[in-house]
Protein backbone atom coordinates (compact mmCIF):
# COMPACT_ATOMS: atom_id res chain seq x y z
CA UNK A 1 0.00 0.00 0.00
CA UNK A 2 1.69 3.31 -1.08
CA UNK A 3 -1.28 5.81 0.66
CA UNK A 4 -0.28 6.27 4.32
CA UNK A 5 -3.53 5.66 5.69
CA UNK A 6 -4.05 7.44 8.49
CA UNK A 7 -4.93 4.69 11.95
CA UNK A 8 -7.93 6.63 12.94
CA UNK A 9 -9.33 5.95 9.56
CA UNK A 10 -8.48 2.21 10.08
CA UNK A 11 -10.08 2.47 13.48
CA UNK A 12 -13.49 4.13 11.97
CA UNK A 13 -13.84 1.15 9.44
CA UNK A 14 -15.33 -1.29 11.95
CA UNK A 15 -17.43 0.62 13.30
CA UNK A 16 -18.72 1.51 9.92
CA UNK A 17 -18.83 -2.44 8.84
CA UNK A 18 -20.63 -3.24 11.76
CA UNK A 19 -23.52 -0.60 11.16
CA UNK A 20 -23.50 -1.87 7.56
CA UNK A 21 -24.44 -5.44 9.05
CA UNK A 22 -27.02 -4.01 11.37
CA UNK A 23 -28.49 -2.39 7.88
CA UNK A 24 -28.66 -5.46 6.41
CA UNK A 25 -30.13 -7.60 8.42
CA UNK A 26 -32.94 -5.41 8.67
CA UNK A 27 -33.24 -5.74 5.16
CA UNK A 28 -31.75 -2.21 3.74
CA UNK A 29 -30.06 -2.18 0.26
CA UNK A 30 -28.73 1.35 -0.25
CA UNK A 31 -27.65 4.39 2.15
CA UNK A 32 -26.22 7.49 1.94
CA UNK A 33 -23.66 9.25 3.80
CA UNK A 34 -26.19 11.20 5.39
CA UNK A 35 -27.81 8.58 7.20
CA UNK A 36 -24.88 6.51 7.56
CA UNK A 37 -23.37 9.16 9.51
CA UNK A 38 -26.49 10.11 11.73
CA UNK A 39 -26.88 6.54 12.94
CA UNK A 40 -22.93 7.03 13.71
CA UNK A 41 -22.89 10.26 15.35
CA UNK A 42 -19.94 11.27 12.53
CA UNK A 43 -20.23 13.65 9.64
CA UNK A 44 -21.44 12.69 6.18
CA UNK A 45 -18.06 14.10 5.28
CA UNK A 46 -16.17 11.88 7.49
CA UNK A 47 -17.17 8.81 6.15
CA UNK A 48 -17.09 9.80 2.63
CA UNK A 49 -13.26 11.03 3.30
CA UNK A 50 -12.46 7.85 5.20
CA UNK A 51 -14.03 5.52 2.35
CA UNK A 52 -12.25 7.98 -0.28
CA UNK A 53 -8.49 5.98 1.01
CA UNK A 54 -9.73 2.87 -0.25
CA UNK A 55 -11.67 4.29 -4.07
CA UNK A 56 -14.54 4.76 -5.46
CA UNK A 57 -17.53 3.70 -3.46
CA UNK A 58 -21.65 4.71 -4.42
CA UNK A 59 -22.33 6.64 -7.22
CA UNK A 60 -23.28 10.40 -6.69
CA UNK A 61 -26.20 11.15 -4.91
CA UNK A 62 -27.32 7.48 -5.19
CA UNK A 63 -25.99 6.42 -1.93
CA UNK A 64 -23.96 3.06 -1.28
CA UNK A 65 -25.08 -0.35 -2.05
CA UNK A 66 -24.93 -2.11 1.51
CA UNK A 67 -24.26 -5.33 1.22
CA UNK A 68 -21.67 -4.68 -1.36
CA UNK A 69 -19.86 -1.87 0.86
CA UNK A 70 -20.08 -4.28 3.83
CA UNK A 71 -18.36 -6.85 1.77
CA UNK A 72 -15.50 -4.28 0.56
CA UNK A 73 -14.59 -3.51 4.47
CA UNK A 74 -14.53 -7.07 5.64
CA UNK A 75 -12.43 -7.29 2.43
CA UNK A 76 -10.27 -4.31 3.15
CA UNK A 77 -9.82 -5.26 7.15
CA UNK A 78 -8.73 -8.93 6.67
CA UNK A 79 -12.21 -10.02 8.02
CA UNK A 80 -13.41 -12.39 5.01
CA UNK A 81 -11.87 -15.54 6.95
CA UNK A 82 -11.27 -16.80 10.63
CA UNK A 83 -9.03 -15.34 12.51
CA UNK A 84 -7.02 -18.09 15.26
CA UNK A 85 -6.49 -16.51 18.50
CA UNK A 86 -4.57 -17.22 21.97
CA UNK A 87 -5.41 -16.15 25.12
CA UNK A 88 -2.42 -16.09 28.07
CA UNK A 89 -4.07 -15.43 31.75
CA UNK A 90 -7.39 -17.09 32.68
CA UNK A 91 -7.94 -15.44 35.80
CA UNK A 92 -11.15 -13.97 36.42
CA UNK A 93 -10.67 -11.75 33.66
CA UNK A 94 -9.27 -14.24 31.34
CA UNK A 95 -12.23 -16.48 32.35
CA UNK A 96 -14.42 -13.80 31.45
CA UNK A 97 -12.52 -12.96 27.96
CA UNK A 98 -13.07 -17.12 27.45
CA UNK A 99 -16.29 -16.82 28.07
CA UNK A 100 -17.15 -13.50 25.75
CA UNK A 101 -20.13 -14.76 22.63
CA UNK A 102 -18.93 -11.88 20.50
CA UNK A 103 -15.80 -13.23 19.14
CA UNK A 104 -17.08 -16.30 17.57
CA UNK A 105 -19.99 -14.81 15.29
CA UNK A 106 -17.24 -12.11 14.18
CA UNK A 107 -14.62 -14.87 13.02
CA UNK A 108 -12.30 -14.77 16.11
CA UNK A 109 -11.41 -17.96 17.77
CA UNK A 110 -9.66 -18.60 20.77
CA UNK A 111 -7.81 -21.85 20.15
CA UNK A 112 -5.11 -21.91 22.75
CA UNK A 113 -5.45 -21.00 26.34
CA UNK A 114 -2.42 -20.62 28.93
CA UNK A 115 -2.29 -19.97 32.58
CA UNK A 116 0.80 -19.77 35.27
CA UNK A 117 -1.11 -20.82 37.50
CA UNK A 118 -0.31 -25.15 38.41
CA UNK A 119 -4.07 -24.83 39.48
CA UNK A 120 -5.44 -23.80 36.73
CA UNK A 121 -3.07 -25.89 34.09
CA UNK A 122 -4.82 -28.65 33.04
CA UNK A 123 -8.44 -27.64 33.82
CA UNK A 124 -10.98 -27.53 31.26
CA UNK A 125 -12.53 -23.31 30.44
CA UNK A 126 -15.33 -22.71 27.99
CA UNK A 127 -14.21 -25.85 26.01
CA UNK A 128 -10.63 -25.49 26.25
CA UNK A 129 -8.04 -27.57 28.40
CA UNK A 130 -5.83 -24.38 29.99
CA UNK A 131 -2.32 -25.14 28.96
CA UNK A 132 1.02 -24.02 30.90
CA UNK A 133 2.52 -20.99 30.01
CA UNK A 134 5.54 -22.69 29.64
CA UNK A 135 4.68 -24.26 26.52
CA UNK A 136 3.45 -20.71 25.10
CA UNK A 137 6.46 -20.14 23.07
CA UNK A 138 6.35 -23.93 21.39
CA UNK A 139 2.77 -23.83 20.75
CA UNK A 140 3.29 -20.68 18.81
CA UNK A 141 5.29 -21.69 16.66
CA UNK A 142 3.51 -24.37 15.78
CA UNK A 143 -0.04 -23.05 15.37
CA UNK A 144 1.34 -19.65 13.81
CA UNK A 145 -1.13 -17.95 15.40
CA UNK A 146 -1.14 -14.32 14.96
CA UNK A 147 -3.11 -12.64 17.69
CA UNK A 148 -3.10 -12.93 21.16
CA UNK A 149 -5.77 -11.69 24.00
CA UNK A 150 -3.67 -10.80 27.39
CA UNK A 151 -5.39 -10.92 30.65
CA UNK A 152 -2.63 -11.46 32.77
CA UNK A 153 -2.12 -9.47 35.87
CA UNK A 154 -0.44 -5.77 34.84
CA UNK A 155 3.16 -7.08 36.66
CA UNK A 156 3.35 -10.05 34.25
CA UNK A 157 2.18 -8.29 30.95
CA UNK A 158 5.03 -6.76 29.34
CA UNK A 159 7.00 -10.09 29.55
CA UNK A 160 4.10 -12.25 28.66
CA UNK A 161 4.05 -9.58 25.59
CA UNK A 162 7.57 -10.25 24.88
CA UNK A 163 7.09 -14.09 24.30
CA UNK A 164 4.02 -13.34 22.23
CA UNK A 165 6.29 -11.10 19.89
CA UNK A 166 9.22 -13.04 19.69
CA UNK A 167 6.82 -16.07 18.25
CA UNK A 168 5.36 -14.41 15.87
CA UNK A 169 2.33 -12.58 17.25
CA UNK A 170 1.59 -9.61 15.24
CA UNK A 171 -1.37 -8.14 16.70
CA UNK A 172 -2.32 -8.01 20.98
CA UNK A 173 -5.44 -6.76 22.56
CA UNK A 174 -3.92 -5.94 25.70
CA UNK A 175 -6.69 -6.47 28.73
CA UNK A 176 -3.91 -6.17 32.11
CA UNK A 177 -3.85 -2.59 33.18
CA UNK A 178 -0.70 -0.95 31.99
CA UNK A 179 1.45 0.59 29.36
CA UNK A 180 3.19 -2.09 27.39
CA UNK A 181 5.60 -1.99 24.33
CA UNK A 182 6.34 -3.96 21.28
CA UNK A 183 8.10 -2.95 18.12
CA UNK A 184 6.65 -0.88 15.43
CA UNK A 185 5.31 -3.95 13.27
CA UNK A 186 3.19 -5.00 16.28
CA UNK A 187 -0.65 -3.67 17.11
CA UNK A 188 -1.66 -3.47 20.75
CA UNK A 189 -5.23 -2.05 21.32
CA UNK A 190 -5.63 -2.08 25.20
CA UNK A 191 -8.91 -2.72 26.94
CA UNK A 192 -9.49 -0.66 30.23
CA UNK A 193 -12.93 0.60 31.21
CA UNK A 194 -11.02 2.38 34.16
CA UNK A 195 -9.53 4.57 31.75
CA UNK A 196 -12.87 5.13 29.56
CA UNK A 197 -14.19 6.19 33.10
CA UNK A 198 -11.44 8.64 33.46
CA UNK A 199 -11.49 10.29 30.36
CA UNK A 200 -15.39 10.64 30.89
CA UNK A 201 -15.29 12.34 34.57
CA UNK A 202 -13.45 15.55 33.21
CA UNK A 203 -16.41 16.17 31.52
CA UNK A 204 -19.48 15.60 33.57
CA UNK A 205 -17.55 17.77 36.30
CA UNK A 206 -17.48 20.65 33.98
CA UNK A 207 -21.29 20.07 34.02
CA UNK A 208 -21.11 19.64 37.40
CA UNK A 209 -19.30 23.29 37.50
CA UNK A 210 -16.96 24.90 39.33
CA UNK A 211 -18.08 24.26 42.75
CA UNK A 212 -16.88 20.73 43.01
CA UNK B 1 -13.39 26.87 30.60
CA UNK B 2 -12.70 28.65 27.63
CA UNK B 3 -10.10 26.88 25.73
CA UNK B 4 -11.29 24.37 23.72
CA UNK B 5 -9.21 21.21 24.55
CA UNK B 6 -9.89 18.28 22.24
CA UNK B 7 -11.05 15.57 23.19
CA UNK B 8 -8.21 13.20 22.40
CA UNK B 9 -6.36 15.39 25.06
CA UNK B 10 -8.68 14.22 27.82
CA UNK B 11 -8.75 10.74 26.31
CA UNK B 12 -5.01 10.72 27.28
CA UNK B 13 -4.47 12.44 30.37
CA UNK B 14 -5.90 8.97 32.12
CA UNK B 15 -2.86 7.42 30.49
CA UNK B 16 -0.16 9.64 31.59
CA UNK B 17 -2.02 9.72 35.32
CA UNK B 18 -1.68 6.04 35.18
CA UNK B 19 2.02 6.31 34.74
CA UNK B 20 2.45 8.67 37.25
CA UNK B 21 1.01 6.11 39.85
CA UNK B 22 3.43 3.51 38.83
CA UNK B 23 6.31 5.78 38.85
CA UNK B 24 5.27 7.04 42.17
CA UNK B 25 5.02 3.54 43.41
CA UNK B 26 8.38 2.89 42.52
CA UNK B 27 9.78 6.13 44.85
CA UNK B 28 10.70 8.03 41.68
CA UNK B 29 10.14 11.57 42.58
CA UNK B 30 11.37 13.43 38.78
CA UNK B 31 10.31 12.31 35.77
CA UNK B 32 10.82 14.58 32.32
CA UNK B 33 8.94 13.96 29.01
CA UNK B 34 11.56 12.24 27.30
CA UNK B 35 11.33 9.09 30.07
CA UNK B 36 7.22 9.14 30.51
CA UNK B 37 7.11 9.32 26.66
CA UNK B 38 9.32 6.29 25.99
CA UNK B 39 7.47 4.80 28.70
CA UNK B 40 4.10 5.56 27.11
CA UNK B 41 5.12 5.35 23.01
CA UNK B 42 3.98 8.85 22.34
CA UNK B 43 6.54 11.76 21.80
CA UNK B 44 8.06 14.27 24.48
CA UNK B 45 6.29 16.88 22.65
CA UNK B 46 3.10 15.43 22.72
CA UNK B 47 3.01 15.38 26.39
CA UNK B 48 4.38 18.79 26.82
CA UNK B 49 1.68 20.16 23.95
CA UNK B 50 -1.20 18.02 25.91
CA UNK B 51 0.13 19.83 29.53
CA UNK B 52 -0.17 23.22 28.14
CA UNK B 53 -3.42 23.25 27.59
CA UNK B 54 -3.76 22.63 31.49
CA UNK B 55 -1.19 25.42 32.75
CA UNK B 56 2.68 25.26 33.31
CA UNK B 57 4.26 22.37 35.13
CA UNK B 58 7.57 21.39 36.02
CA UNK B 59 10.19 23.50 35.62
CA UNK B 60 12.37 23.82 31.77
CA UNK B 61 14.95 20.82 31.96
CA UNK B 62 14.06 19.69 35.06
CA UNK B 63 11.08 17.16 34.38
CA UNK B 64 8.20 16.78 36.18
CA UNK B 65 7.74 16.26 39.62
CA UNK B 66 5.89 12.83 39.61
CA UNK B 67 3.66 12.92 42.53
CA UNK B 68 2.61 16.90 42.02
CA UNK B 69 1.77 16.48 38.24
CA UNK B 70 -0.59 13.09 39.53
CA UNK B 71 -2.46 15.45 41.74
CA UNK B 72 -2.83 18.12 39.14
CA UNK B 73 -3.87 15.54 36.63
CA UNK B 74 -6.32 13.77 39.34
CA UNK B 75 -7.86 17.05 39.87
CA UNK B 76 -8.19 18.12 35.96
CA UNK B 77 -9.79 14.81 35.26
CA UNK B 78 -12.32 15.17 38.35
CA UNK B 79 -10.52 11.89 40.44
CA UNK B 80 -10.32 13.13 43.43
CA UNK B 81 -13.55 11.95 44.83
CA UNK B 82 -15.23 8.50 44.66
CA UNK B 83 -17.68 8.00 41.67
CA UNK B 84 -20.88 5.84 42.46
CA UNK B 85 -21.79 4.07 39.20
CA UNK B 86 -24.99 2.17 38.64
CA UNK B 87 -25.01 -0.70 36.31
CA UNK B 88 -27.85 -2.20 33.54
CA UNK B 89 -27.67 -6.18 32.57
CA UNK B 90 -25.90 -8.58 34.87
CA UNK B 91 -26.19 -11.62 32.04
CA UNK B 92 -22.86 -13.45 31.68
CA UNK B 93 -20.82 -9.59 30.67
CA UNK B 94 -22.54 -7.86 33.15
CA UNK B 95 -21.85 -10.47 35.74
CA UNK B 96 -18.17 -9.96 34.66
CA UNK B 97 -18.28 -6.53 34.91
CA UNK B 98 -19.76 -6.40 38.96
CA UNK B 99 -16.68 -9.00 39.17
CA UNK B 100 -14.16 -6.86 37.61
CA UNK B 101 -11.71 -5.91 40.78
CA UNK B 102 -10.05 -2.88 38.84
CA UNK B 103 -12.64 -0.60 39.79
CA UNK B 104 -13.01 0.40 43.48
CA UNK B 105 -9.11 0.81 43.80
CA UNK B 106 -9.43 3.36 41.22
CA UNK B 107 -12.83 5.34 43.05
CA UNK B 108 -15.41 3.87 40.67
CA UNK B 109 -18.15 2.02 42.83
CA UNK B 110 -21.24 0.03 41.05
CA UNK B 111 -24.17 0.50 44.00
CA UNK B 112 -27.07 -0.82 42.13
CA UNK B 113 -27.54 -3.28 39.67
CA UNK B 114 -30.36 -3.75 37.31
CA UNK B 115 -31.69 -6.41 34.92
CA UNK B 116 -34.93 -7.25 33.28
CA UNK B 117 -34.77 -11.07 33.89
CA UNK B 118 -37.23 -11.98 36.85
CA UNK B 119 -35.00 -14.79 37.38
CA UNK B 120 -32.47 -12.70 38.02
CA UNK B 121 -33.95 -9.79 39.99
CA UNK B 122 -33.92 -9.82 43.77
CA UNK B 123 -29.85 -12.51 43.41
CA UNK B 124 -27.33 -11.45 45.01
CA UNK B 125 -23.88 -10.94 43.06
CA UNK B 126 -20.91 -9.36 44.06
CA UNK B 127 -22.84 -8.19 46.94
CA UNK B 128 -25.44 -6.43 45.26
CA UNK B 129 -29.26 -7.53 45.12
CA UNK B 130 -29.47 -7.39 41.52
CA UNK B 131 -33.00 -4.44 41.35
CA UNK B 132 -35.61 -4.73 38.42
CA UNK B 133 -34.66 -2.22 35.26
CA UNK B 134 -38.15 -0.78 36.18
CA UNK B 135 -37.14 0.60 39.18
CA UNK B 136 -34.14 2.26 37.08
CA UNK B 137 -35.67 5.86 36.88
CA UNK B 138 -36.98 5.80 40.27
CA UNK B 139 -33.33 4.62 41.42
CA UNK B 140 -31.81 6.98 39.43
CA UNK B 141 -33.71 9.83 40.66
CA UNK B 142 -33.09 9.70 44.24
CA UNK B 143 -29.83 8.34 44.08
CA UNK B 144 -28.65 11.02 41.36
CA UNK B 145 -25.73 8.75 39.76
CA UNK B 146 -24.03 10.05 37.26
CA UNK B 147 -22.23 7.09 35.49
CA UNK B 148 -24.13 4.14 34.15
CA UNK B 149 -22.09 0.82 32.73
CA UNK B 150 -24.23 -1.15 29.86
CA UNK B 151 -24.24 -4.41 29.51
CA UNK B 152 -27.65 -5.11 27.97
CA UNK B 153 -27.71 -7.34 24.76
CA UNK B 154 -27.50 -4.77 21.48
CA UNK B 155 -31.02 -4.73 20.68
CA UNK B 156 -32.10 -2.90 24.27
CA UNK B 157 -28.79 -0.82 24.61
CA UNK B 158 -30.49 2.24 22.89
CA UNK B 159 -33.90 1.87 24.67
CA UNK B 160 -31.49 1.33 28.14
CA UNK B 161 -29.33 4.74 27.23
CA UNK B 162 -32.97 6.92 26.70
CA UNK B 163 -33.80 5.74 30.46
CA UNK B 164 -30.43 6.66 31.41
CA UNK B 165 -30.06 9.67 30.09
CA UNK B 166 -33.47 11.42 30.93
CA UNK B 167 -32.53 10.45 34.84
CA UNK B 168 -29.70 12.39 34.81
CA UNK B 169 -27.09 10.40 33.71
CA UNK B 170 -24.14 12.08 32.34
CA UNK B 171 -21.43 9.78 31.38
CA UNK B 172 -22.09 5.61 29.87
CA UNK B 173 -19.81 3.14 29.57
CA UNK B 174 -21.43 0.86 26.53
CA UNK B 175 -20.57 -2.90 26.22
CA UNK B 176 -23.44 -3.61 24.06
CA UNK B 177 -21.95 -4.17 20.81
CA UNK B 178 -23.82 -1.40 18.38
CA UNK B 179 -23.52 2.24 17.84
CA UNK B 180 -25.97 3.92 20.20
CA UNK B 181 -27.10 7.81 20.85
CA UNK B 182 -27.09 10.91 23.51
CA UNK B 183 -27.97 14.44 23.74
CA UNK B 184 -24.25 16.14 23.22
CA UNK B 185 -23.73 16.53 27.00
CA UNK B 186 -23.79 13.40 27.62
CA UNK B 187 -20.46 11.28 27.38
CA UNK B 188 -20.34 7.30 25.66
CA UNK B 189 -17.58 5.33 25.91
CA UNK B 190 -17.75 1.95 24.35
CA UNK B 191 -15.69 -1.12 25.29
CA UNK B 192 -16.22 -3.46 22.60
CA UNK B 193 -13.05 -6.09 22.07
CA UNK B 194 -14.44 -7.21 18.37
CA UNK B 195 -13.93 -3.59 16.89
CA UNK B 196 -10.52 -3.29 18.73
CA UNK B 197 -9.32 -6.55 17.07
CA UNK B 198 -11.29 -5.55 13.77
CA UNK B 199 -8.84 -2.34 13.35
CA UNK B 200 -6.00 -4.64 14.25
CA UNK B 201 -6.13 -7.50 11.41
CA UNK B 202 -5.71 -4.83 8.62
CA UNK B 203 -2.44 -4.52 9.58
CA UNK B 204 -1.49 -8.22 10.09
CA UNK B 205 -3.62 -8.75 6.62
CA UNK B 206 -1.05 -6.33 5.59
CA UNK B 207 2.35 -8.08 6.95
CA UNK B 208 1.15 -10.97 5.14
CA UNK B 209 1.78 -9.37 2.04
CA UNK B 210 -0.94 -9.58 -1.43
CA UNK B 211 -1.21 -12.76 -1.38
CA UNK B 212 -3.77 -13.57 1.40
Amino acid sequence: VAIEIPDVVIDRLPVYARALAALESEGREVVNSQELGERLGVTPAQIRKDLSYFGRFGKQGRGYNVGRLHQELRQILGLTHEWPMVLVGVGQLGRAVLGYGGFGPQGFRIIDAFDSDPKTVGTKLSGLEVKSVEMLPESLRRSKVEIAIVAVPGANAQSVIDILVANGVKAILNYAPVAVHAPKDVRIKEIDPVLALQSMTFYVKMLQGPSK
